[in-house]
């Protein structure tokens, strides 16, 4: 029996330059590609949740594809893909969907985090993942900055003049800071997301904090609906991929 | 005034030949001095406490020069250094010492780390840093089998044939497992090691206790003072010099 599968990717994004296959560069789906071709030994057509940038990492990036191995359970799908795939990705999970079921399009909610390490040296051992804050963050502050930007808004400052679709209206249903195992977290969940809008947020609140800035100019630069309205964009470094919601039956 | 400098560095292994400057590849040994001569412009003799092998990582190596750059203040020396630095090597902290200080002579004790994540999926971002156990380990067995590890022994089973010092005996303070983190460590503090002396030791231990053995086989394996009578060698990527102990003025 063929089956439609849905896994759960998570990668290094340090080494690639980015989720899309392109002209030069080593890419994410390149690899996914080439480990699926191997197991299929015929071309496969994958499709992924989100296109994440150069240098932008996943803990819980989804695609699905068709395969036609009915020799593999879906569920352990994932671990035969693993002894084809570079160390730098790994499936993380793996299960069957209907036909129905478009990582892209049929995404409810998307999740990306951006780690700070704040102030200190960034071990060897973290520094793909961490971007450094140079300033003494306001936790509380932070939090208060982040509040405007809830709610279903255009969010055209927070994105590129080359940005694909016209429409820049998006829902963020939460944005927060918080303290996880010593580094700072920024979490921001939305239905969908503008290009570089996760990393051009991150580093206008940043940079508000350290300018003493209240909730109010947050509003007033969300409002302008132009880019020349943002801060500077925080790094790739520190950006994952968290997670990406479905509809109950696809969980 | 110039000083003697004593810096703690770690570092990522994976991209390395090993600490030692070698004919061809790039080595720590080498990248830290290409830093220290852009600093004083003059070339640096340095001594490190562990010849680490090639991708082995370091938390607390130690190293220690003479540096003529009076303007730096020894506390923040580790600073100025990490801006030449590539990210995969850090100075943690930098202090100066007398002219006695030697990183390798003056080392009293050494402890090194063996991480290993237990049957599961090594994420791309600890895949640089962590073994897989592709068995369940008894937690209790393997501290009973590293118990006839401790004292002062010739530990020439666990070294190559080709170790150069002459004198395979060495004093191990302290061998055994803790879980930390969801992962399984191997931490073991001696005088000094001799080549390869950690990974063949921790490879030996993991493979006695798969094969359900009690610290009798360890004791036969260990007096045998033969190389045949170790078990496989454990992989360098899971392997840390963690901690150089020296005498309290010098910590």
């Amino acid at each position: 029996m063929s089956s439609d599968l849905k896994i759960i990717v998570s990668y290094d994004g340090t080494d690639f330059v980015g989720w899309q296959i392109q002209k030069a560069g080593r890419t994410v789906q390149g690899e996914v590609l080439k480990a699926l071709e191997r197991m299929h030994k015929h071309p496969v057509k994958i499709h992924a949740a989100g296109r994440t940038d150069s240098g932008v990492h996943a803990h819980g990036q989804v695609i699905n594809f068709h395969s036609d191995i009915a020799s593999i359970d879906p569920q352990r799908f994932c671990v035969a893909l693993n002894s084809y795939l570079p160390a730098d990705i790994r499936a993380r999970s793996s299960r069957a969907v209907d036909g129905e079921f478009h990582a892209r399009y049929s995404a409810l909610r998307r999740t990306y985090r951006y780690h700070w390490k704040v102030g200190s040296i960034v071990s060897p051992q973290e520094h793909r993942f961490y971007s450094v804050m140079t300033h003494t963050p306001s936790v509380s502050r932070l939090n208060r900055l982040c509040r405007p930007l809830v709610g279903t808004h255009d969010y055209s400052t927070f994105t590129l003049p080359t940005e694909p679709s016209e429409n820049r209206v998006r829902t963020v249903y939460g944005a927060s800071f918080f303290p996880l195992r010593g580094k700072l977290v920024f979490q921001i969940t939305a239905n969908a997301f503008l290009w570089r809008m996760v990393r051009s947020i991150a580093g206008t609140i940043v940079e508000l904090d350290k300018m003493d800035a209240e909730g109010i100019e947050v509003e007033r630069r969300l409002s302008a609906c132009d880019h020349a309205a943002s801060g500077p964009s925080a790094p790739a470094r520190g950006l994952f991929l968290h997670h990406v919601e479905y509809a109950d039956e696809y969980m």
